[in-house]
């Protein structure tokens, strides 16, 4: 059933993908600018909710079928009276900010792969989100609201300030600026620029999607002595000490590699 | 009659100039080092007596007259009994570290443009600063008190970390060391570093001098809907979608640029 | 007596050199991996024991005696039983969780020298330092854990977002990921990536330990004009007025190096 209403979503303008039960893709397809239309808020919502509900699902990572467009600002030549208006959710927001919030508390891990223009609530959306990556040709970000004598809605100024900092968080907003990946990632408006042909190499953050379902982030000792007595962790250990770990050699040299496999 | 005084103001070490009614620009001009004395204290207090009361001031530019100095620290040479004891203003701060805070609270726009040395209280004026951009050949901040068996008494220890994180904020003024341009952007001392020839290009910020009055920094979605709903903003929106925004095209490709113009 | 117990101590993994009785240095020296074994738990506590009571000391550098280690994991190959299960210490902390809460208030400036691999516990113990240099060629940070399965137990998600913002901390132990000294640097993981032979050239920190002794770090005004009232301070701006101080030449346009000399 399920599955089938999202079937039927692919002919939307956000498209999920269940790449494994515990890896989705969300792909923003609004040929020719990934502009947000009005229409594009109860899809988010339908997303938001299915990320919410799934028992399974560990990792989302939000793209774009448009080539030089991540997802821009709202589409101005649409009715946008209703949109404007709408109830509030049940936090008191307003739907929009309410589902980026609800994004950023869901226990997935959500990464933006920024491949394009990144603007306004395409910028939003990203920072939401638990990661940003972008590629060092293609993705420009901005918050172009004050540019055109409008207030960002989704509350950018809370989460770029976190990131970046309170002068660099003034500049973004004020200034209006297309802000290339490079310079991005000095601000830390995304966690790094990389060449566009190695942006989809997030495979390690993917590889979270096969980490037992109870991995707490917040660490805390408690937390970690009762993942040493987990049964998966044990054999995991297991199997990582007949293969070298605690013993001088290659896997304590490149560790990293070495757990990633 | 204000006018007037300003024009007096011009033989004092800190000079106002108002380019515009919106666009201010306040130029230290105390040769050979920019140098902090007592007799500066009241002068900038009544400039940012002045931002904090003009109706009209958007954005305030500090800059200096003075090659290779920006700010510097206090001189030693100057008596200085009274300045230390000096009663406090009516936050319960000394005067020095509560105009600073005034500055920071004030909704003017305030940017630090440095071009030279910004040490000791120089350094703590920028950080007070919504923003600070380098020259690339001649910016070099420091806290240098500690070097000088001093504290530094402007707060620069809660800016810094703010701005930097604890272990560089600890490093700044532990260390006392000269900051140049470039490293202080990595370390998020400054914005950025630019070359010396593109400093004064921050016209984009200053820009901002021609936005609606009521622009809030705070965003939320109730000021993103009133701000819609401005007739200013109308205008606005009508002109940018007649001239390409919302439609593919070089007004999407290059926003930044095209709301700036 | 307390002497005799570090020349003892010297037969352990984790030595104190006093270099001056202000500057200390502790080098990990457990050869071939500086693996962390249970009995270095209380050689760490007995080191953190001096630093908070000796009355001298002022700067503590960590750093290791063994090529291409800084510090790493848990031996998992050692009985591990009792380490997990000792009884908290007086905050309600694990042991080593509190150990690191503790030398991060102490009054004391820590600094890790990071020329290796410091993964899992070592990378916890260079963030509750104040500050982090890494080598450009040697060092390797990580938070290894959540790729063996396991949450990391000293608390890195706090330290990390704090210096690198949330983004960048969820991606550091969520893929588990060997992070090189001048990634490090980018991402704020280290104050800064230096090539490997400059790296001891922290000397300007480690001159911290000629200041005086009541120096707070926690700058304001009162602060600064107690610290300017002191006999050490005014004898030293006296000789630093001698060099060239607040006038123009070199002492100012070299204040760093001139306040460190």
């Amino acid at each position: 059933m399920k599955d089938q209403s999202y079937a039927a979503a692919k002919t939307t303008q956000i498209r999920l993908t269940r790449r494994s039960p515990e890896y989705w893709r969300v792909t923003i397809d609004h040929p020719p600018l990934n502009i947000f239309g009005p229409e594009m808020l109860p899809q988010v919502n339908e997303i938001i909710t299915a990320i919410e509900t799934d028992e399974k699902v560990k990792v989302v990572v939000f793209d774009s079928a448009v080539e030089g467009f991540f997802l821009i600002h709202l589409d101005f030549l649409a009715k946008l009276d209703d949109l404007a208006h709408l109830p509030p959710g049940p936090s008191g927001l307003h739907p929009w900010p309410e589902m980026l919030v609800r994004l950023s508390r869901s226990p997935v891990v959500s990464i933006a792969l920024i491949r394009g223009r990144a603007t306004g609530m395409g910028s939003e959306l990203a920072l939401a989100c638990d990661m940003r990556f972008a590629s060092r040709e293609k993705a420009i970000l901005s918050q172009f609201e004050v540019g055109a004598g409008l207030v960002p809605g989704g509350g950018p100024m809370a989460r770029l300030s976190r990131l970046m900092g309170r002068g660099r968080a003034l500049e973004v907003i004020l200034s209006a600026n297309d802000v290339p990946g490079d310079l991005a990632e000095r601000y830390g408006y995304v966690n790094r620029s990389l060449p566009d042909a190695d942006l989809e190499d997030t495979k390690r953050l993917v590889n979270v999607a096969s980490l037992p379902p109870d991995i707490e982030i917040e660490s805390g000792w408690n937390a970690c002595v009762a993942s040493m007595a987990r049964p998966a962790t044990q054999q995991r250990i297991k199997t990582l000490l007949e293969r070298g770990f605690c013993k001088p050699g290659d896997a304590e040299n490149h560790l990293g590699d070495f757990v990633g496999r």
